[in-house]
């Protein structure tokens, strides 16, 4: 890769145990859709959320090495909560490149919308039981409640996105949510999309939290907001007049990619296009 | 193991790539509670759903291997459906003790239940895929009409098993059901539960099913059945008055054991005591 290339269209990796991520991916295309982009979902080993510390910090240094030493990626967004909450860190250890993951950026635009310093986080079991939205929340002075909905993600791959059952599981899921942070004091006006596939629920979460005043922040976009300027800063050359539609993106995957073929353009709103195995070994 | 000790108490292992395979132990242990069982549940690599057939062979024997040599296991119930359709050969070949799959004992309880000839099976969306049961009926006779049902696994993990939203989500699969089984000409009047996990359903599934007369087969219940023919054809010694709540048993895990511990006895009908952490590489 030589320098004016490198200064003209910056590459961007990003990673995920799933497919999931793509919304990651799709907010980031919007933004900047001169990069190029390599996405690599780590299949053979998902979901890391079941997974102990040390095994997924294994995996994602594994993932993260490949997109920048085969794909010469310059930039890293972990667009994968487990490991944006587990193994952030190591991460930035194995490879000598930013890195950027999904939490910081959602608790940070969850600090700018929130008037009552009370925010609610939706996500999966294992980003829970991490309480890493809880720690970045309250590094910026929030108070966060977390609640899992481990059917959310499920009903987003079954295609049920606007379906009653799922608006049923959300207001189901909402009124705990609700109670739960009613007994501990909180008045939550914000509600934090904390896994990368919620974003296809954000019509019936948000006709789900309009009677009550609550505000969504997606953080796959906030995540990509970040990105941004933190490419913006390093990229003089980044204005393009070049459409997403005509944006450069490769698609990895290290197990059967039938299904994230099948269902990963509904995440990434166009085509994935043909996704390519690779082998990480383990 | 003294061959005193061998005649009166067989060691059964049971294998699965998650806990799900505990309905399967249930119905053992309901059968024959003078057993001795070891369970191992591979959920540092599951679900084996999303994975090759190459790589499911690897996992399921390096399992099969670790009941046999580590725990003595004189008989393997592979009580994983992915399993048991993708590597029952491989196991078989891995090990020198009778290997039993859970989809051949589900096929022919629906032979001897069916009037019609025609039956539906309900599954995960990989067992369908493999397309297991429908061979397995086909070569008694049966036509079968598989259908994949996606939400009921993490609708029976998140302890909605009596709850409006699965009743619904039941109903919907059932509909879809019936109408590719119109599509098709046929006209099913059994039901077989192709997922370890779907027997915690059963009450509401036979709601379901009830009006349209069909009849509810249980493949973890077949399975055991077939077991016990296996064993009481080689243990003269097999009937004791132990009862079920003294039975011996033993849980390993190759992963976080917390889901395990917390989600498995809704399984097993008891609790499964302290699950131990092994390794098995990978």
């Amino acid at each position: 890769m030589n320098a004016r290339l490198k200064s003209d269209h910056p590459t961007i990796g990003v990673f995920d145990s799933g497919f999931g991520g793509l919304t990651v991916l799709r907010a980031l295309v919007d933004r900047l859709p001169q990069a190029r982009y390599a996405f690599l979902g780590d299949t053979a080993r998902l979901p890391y959320g079941s997974k102990s510390r040390r095994t997924i910090v294994r995996y994602a240094a594994q993932s993260a090495e490949f997109l920048v030493r085969e794909r010469g990626a310059e930039y890293l967004v972990v667009a994968c909560n487990t490991a944006s909450a587990l193994a952030l860190d190591a991460i930035q250890d194995a490879v000598p490149i930013p890195v950027l993951g999904v939490i910081e950026p959602g608790a940070a635009a969850a600090r700018k919308a929130s008037l009552s310093g009370d925010v609610a986080v939706i996500a999966t079991d294992a980003t829970v039981q991490s309480h890493a939205y809880s720690a970045a929340c309250k590094a910026r002075g929030l108070r966060a409640i977390e609640k899992a909905c481990p059917l959310l993600v499920p009903l987003v791959e079954e295609g049920w996105t606007d379906h009653a059952v799922t608006a049923e599981v959300i207001r189901v899921y909402l009124e705990e949510l609700k109670a739960e942070a009613a007994a501990q004091m909180l008045l939550p006006d914000t509600l934090v999309l904390g896994c990368t596939h919620y974003p296809l629920l954000r019509p019936l979460l948000e006709h789900a939290v309009a009677s009550v005043g609550m505000r969504v922040i997606d953080s796959a976009e906030s995540t990509a907001d970040t990105a941004v300027q933190l490419v913006n800063g390093r990229y003089s050359g980044s204005s393009s007049s070049k459409g997403a539609s005509e944006t450069e993106i490769h698609c990895f995957a290290t197990d059967s990619v039938d299904k994230f073929e099948r269902l990963g353009s509904r995440f990434l709103g166009r085509p994935t296009g043909k996704v390519e195995l690779i082998d990480l070994g383990g």
